[in-house]
């Protein structure tokens, strides 16, 4: 099955100097996975205004069906997503109505007016639909550019999902339709290196199944399987390849010990 | 400061569809940047031989001083960085003998022979120097090409870091000296907007300081303000940074609230 594509960026220099985790990538992958698309790459990139649009360019040129970025679109003078966006698309940043009157809101909530810093969230570039950020102050955007759909959120966490969840899904939903199917299994007193080949085995006869074992997964013990699938028949041949690799692993070894894997 | 450049590369579909968040990424990061590099990407790519070589390959034209990849030197079938490397670097993979006694030694330990899967993970492009692997099975590597210095490390993060603290910093520190200061402190009762212009003040008094308000700090409450430079003036600069800026802000919130802070 061949999936549309996505590729996420993360801008911030905090992810490059290992201030900050990029549990932003994750987030949005795991949704666009489930949403049926085939996450390509997850770049993080630095706050410098030529190095990122020279960057976008090389994403425009791929044509990823969805682009999702994330981080600086805030108050501070390396918040300059849209800046960036703006210079790779070679179209000018315009102040929005819309975006000027959330911001007045959310300050007005707090008896702050709008300052310098606090207009710039409102410009976006030409074209650009304002999607409202429910949790924080900075206002998102769509935007759609020779036939990809490009998404601007900002880096804090919980506005990124508040706005993925809410605004960004329900649009792709639209878009795509690829039913997802995924099972996770923990198997103990085996090394990895002794099931590959089961694993391998398993897997030629399910090319369309992602299959992959994890020896550290989120640091608990055993090692863990994990298979998904996209379309009508995931679900069936999820529970195939699994009853196939239980028979393998165990005429390999008689002393495995299986469970069920919840997160 | 014109400093050498850095790229991350992470291999593995787990971290694209969010089954892993990148927590290597950051490490990598760090180290590199307290050492004096400029870590310019950080990308997750997927175990797939194509796409990822002609990803290397773009990496190459863009000639970092160090590629750090991470991630796909094990066991299982879509372990395929080194094939991944060979591939960018036109070099054939080669089985190296000390590779080779690594693995022996690990699994014997284990009373487990050297089955095909575990011997392919001594399988390096021509031209790489082993790095052992202290802490798990597979061997690591280090590889110049055309000025670069590539190095190859598993993914599991326990692995990486005993590989990059006690392998390729030691390497890497030879060849750049860049002493890195930083400082942290927390302020309250204001928001980021707030002081932003006064953050913008700072900076274009100290251009080659790097100065960053984090309003969602690690889940601290707060603004963290996050301060760094290198070279020898890097102390002096950011202490002076922070004075003018802890002026700057009172004026603005006469009842800003400042602490200290320890990550």
């Amino acid at each position: 099955m061949i999936l549309p594509t996505a590729e996420i960026v993360c801008l911030g220099n905090e992810l490059l100097i290992g201030v900050t985790i990029n549990s932003n990538g994750a987030f949005i992958g795991e949704k666009l996975t489930k949403l049926g698309y085939e996450v390509r790459r997850t770049t993080c990139i630095r706050d410098d205004l030529e190095l990122a649009s020279a960057f976008f360019k090389e994403v425009f040129s791929r044509k990823p069906d969805v682009i999702i970025v994330s981080g600086g679109l805030g108050p501070t003078y390396d918040d300059i997503q849209l800046e960036v966006l703006g210079k790779a698309l070679e179209v000018p940043l315009i102040e929005y109505e819309q975006a000027v009157r959330q911001l007045e809101a959310y300050y007005g909530r707090r008896n702050l007016g709008l300052t310098k810093e606090r207009r710039k969230m409102a410009l976006f570039p030409k074209g650009a639909i304002i999607l409202s950020n429910q949790v924080g102050g900075a206002p998102a955007c769509y935007l759609q550019y020779d036939g990809m759909d490009i998404f601007s959120v900002p880096g804090v966490p919980t506005e990124m999902e508040d706005i993925l969840l809410n605004h960004i899904i329900p649009i792709l939903k639209k878009k795509v339709e690829n039913s997802f199917f995924e099972l996770k299994f923990q198997i103990f007193n085996c090394v990895e290196s002794e099931i590959a080949p089961c694993i391998n085995d398993v897997k030629a006869h399910f090319p369309d199944l992602y299959i992959k074992s994890h020896p550290a997964y989120k640091d608990k013990k055993g090692i863990v399987i994990h298979l998904s699938g996209y379309g009508e028949t995931a679900e069936s041949s999820v529970y195939k390849a699994k009853a196939e690799m239980i028979k393998l692993f165990t005429i390999k070894v008689p002393s495995l010990i299986i469970k069920d894997f919840k997160d």
